[in-house]
C-alpha cells in the first residue's frame, strides 16, 4: 500500500485538521466534519452547501469561500456524510435567506441530503435542493439511478454561488443552479483504478495497457474496456460523447479535469486535443479550467465537461471567487 | 504505458498548446518553447526568467504573471532547456532594467543558463543569476554537483517576483533572491518512482511497501530506503531533517507539496502531520501552501520546504500574483 496516511480509520480526520492549518478563512469543524466559511451567516445572502465521499478532492471543502460554497461536509471516503452534517452545515450558514442544497446523483447522497432538508425545515430553513447528473457514460451504476453527478458539480457550485453572492433569491438560485446542470454533460476515462485506503487494494482491475472509457468518479464501470488509446483519440470519444447529448447551439466552457495522478504536462497535452475537436466540431469555447478539480484519489485519468452558457451564466462564471481550489477576481 | 499522451516525442508541444488555450494571458510560443507574460516587457521592472525540464508543473511555467515569473523555458522531460530559450526569454521580457535568471543547481541547467548570460550580455541584456539549491537529502547527486534544487524555488519566483514587480533594482531582486535559497531548505520523500514518455517504466525500482527518503524531483536516490511509514513518522523524518539543517529563529513559510499522485486528501493529512512536528520543534509558521506546486510527474510522495522570513520577505510573499499556479490578491 502507497499511502501517505497514518491508519484508514483517520484519513478524513487528518486531513481536515491539515485543512484548517492550511485555511484560516474556514471554520473546519473536524469533529462534525463540517467545512465552513469563517464569515457565515453571510446577512442577507442565500447560502450553497453541499457534501459528497471525500477522496474527490478540492471539490467540495476546497470550493468554500466567498462566490461559491458557504459550507462542504465530507463523508467518509467515498461514502456519503450523513444527514446530521448537513443540517449543522445548514444551521450554520443561513442568514434567513434560506439553503440550497448542491447534491451530486448517488444513492447515499440523494437519500441523505432528502433527510436532511427535512430536518433542516423543521427547524425553521428554508432548503432547495438541486441535483447534479452530468455524466453521459451511462444511465444507472453501481451507485446510481440515472445519471452520475461529475465534473458538471465545479460549474454549479461556482455559478449559482456567484448567484448567491449577488444577492438572488433562493428561488432564484435554485434556477440557475438548474440550469447549470440541464446544460452541462461530463465523460471521464481511466487509464489506472484508484486505491481507497480502507480497502488497500485497487477498486477495480484495469491491466495496464487498457482504459475505461465513460468510468465514474468512483472507479464505477462505464461504456466499454479498450486497448490504450492516444490522448488525440481519447479525446475524439470524450467530445463527442458528451456533443451527442448536449448538442450545444451557445459557446460552452470547457472543464479539462485530472482523476488526481496524471501529470499536468499530460493534462495541457490532452486539453490542446480537446480543443482541436471542439474546433472541429464548431463549438464556441467562452471559458475554460485546466486541473485537478473533482479528483478520484489517485486515479490518473481525465474528463471532459461542457457547460453550454448564456450571457447571465458567463457573467456569474466569470465574477469573483475566493477559495482554495478554484480563485480569481480577489 | 499508462499515459495521456500522444507519442512522447510530442509531449512537451502537445503541452504548450494546451497551455496558450488554456492561457490567454501568456504569451506561448509552442515552436521555441518560450512562455512569457503576455504585457511584457513591463516598463521600469526587472524581469525574472527560469526553466528546467519538463514534468515538474506547474513549475515553472505556470509561475508566469504578474508578482512572479516573467519568463519560462520549458526543457524536454527532466532534461534542461538550451541557451537560446533562455535568451529569446530574456530579450522578450527585458524592459532595460535587466533580467534575473532563477536556475535550480542541476549541472545541464547551470551550464545552459550561464552560457544564456554570456550571450544576452553580447545582446546588451544586463543579467544576473541565482542558483537555488535547498534539498538537504545529499550533497552531490545523480545530474548535481552541491545540493539539489525543489521546492524553494516557488519561494524565490515569488518573493523575488514581488520584489521586482515593486520597482526594485537588478541587484536589489538578485540579493533578495538569494536570501530566500540561502533561508530555505527541502526534503522528500518518494512513494512510488515516476514514469517518463520516451522511458515508458519507472526511472527507478521502488518496491511496493518501501518508500525513499530524500529522493530527488527526477527520482535521484535520496539518503535512504525503508520499510513503509506512517504519515506521523514521515512528517517527522522529513521536518527534522529540514531543521537539523536550517535551526530557523524567526517564523517560517512551509510549503507542504505533492509530487504528483499522492491525492490531496493525502497531502491535507501529511500537512497536519508537519505542522504538529513543527510545533513540538517551536517553530513558528507564518505563511503555508499545501498542494501540486514542484511535481515528479506521476511520482507519488511529497516534500517539505521551509524558508526562514522577515518581515520584508513576508510582506514580499503576501503580495498579489496572478499566474495559472498560483493566485491571490488580484
Amino acid at each position: 500500500m502507497r499511502m501517505l496516511i497514518n491508519v484508514p480509520e483517520t484519513v478524513v480526520a487528518d486531513a481536515l485538521r491539515g485543512m484548517a492549518a492550511a485555511h484560516p478563512e474556514l471554520t473546519v469543524d473536524v469533529e462534525n466534519r463540517v467545512i465552513v466559511r469563517r464569515d457565515a451567516p453571510v446577512a442577507d445572502k442565500v447560502a450553497l452547501v453541499s457534501g459528497g465521499g471525500s477522496g474527490h478532492e478540492p471539490l467540495h471543502g476546497g470550493f468554500v469561500g466567498p462566490g461559491m460554497l458557504s459550507a462542504a461536509c465530507p463523508g467518509e471516503v467515498f461514502t456519503s456524510p450523513v444527514p446530521d452534517q448537513m443540517v449543522r452545515a445548514a444551521a450554520a450558514v443561513d442568514s434567513g435567506k434560506g439553503v440550497l442544497f448542491v447534491v451530486k446523483n448517488y444513492t447515499g447522497d440523494v437519500l441523505n441530503f432528502d433527510m436532511a432538508a427535512e430536518l433542516a425545515e423543521d427547524e425553521g430553513i428554508q432548503v432547495a435542493k438541486v441535483l447534479v447528473d452530468d455524466d453521459v457514460a451511462v444511465t444507472d451504476s453501481l451507485y446510481t439511478a440515472g445519471r452520475r453527478g461529475t465534473g458538471a458539480t465545479l460549474f454549479v457550485e461556482k455559478i449559482a454561488g456567484a448567484a448567491a453572492d449577488a444577492g438572488a433569491p433562493l428561488e432564484r438560485v435554485e434556477a440557475i443552479a438548474r440550469r447549470v446542470n440541464e446544460n452541462s454533460r461530463s465523460l471521464g476515462v481511466a487509464l489506472s483504478a484508484c486505491t481507497t485506503p480502507a480497502k488497500g487494494s485497487p477498486t477495480f482491475e484495469l491491466p495496464s495497457g487498457e482504459l475505461e472509457l465513460g468510468v465514474g468518479i468512483h472507479g464505477e464501470p462505464g461504456r466499454e474496456r479498450r486497448a490504450m488509446m492516444t490522448s488525440r483519440e481519447i479525446a475524439d470519444f470524450a467530445v463527442d460523447a458528451v456533443l451527442e447529448d448536449l448538442r450545444p447551439r451557445n459557446p460552452v466552457l470547457l472543464l479539462v479535469n485530472g482523476m488526481g495522478a496524471t501529470p499536468l504536462l499530460e493534462l495541457y497535452g490532452f486539453h490542446a486535443e480537446v480543443q482541436r475537436v471542439l474546433a472541429e466540431r464548431n463549438v464556441v469555447v467562452a471559458g475554460v479550467l485546466v486541473g485537478n478539480y473533482v479528483t478520484s484519489l489517485d486515479m490518473a485519468g481525465a474528463s471532459v465537461t461542457l457547460c453550454q452558457i448564456d450571457e447571465e451564466l458567463l457573467r456569474l462564471w466569470d465574477a469573483p471567487v475566493r477559495t482554495p481550489g478554484l480563485r480569481w477576481g480577489m
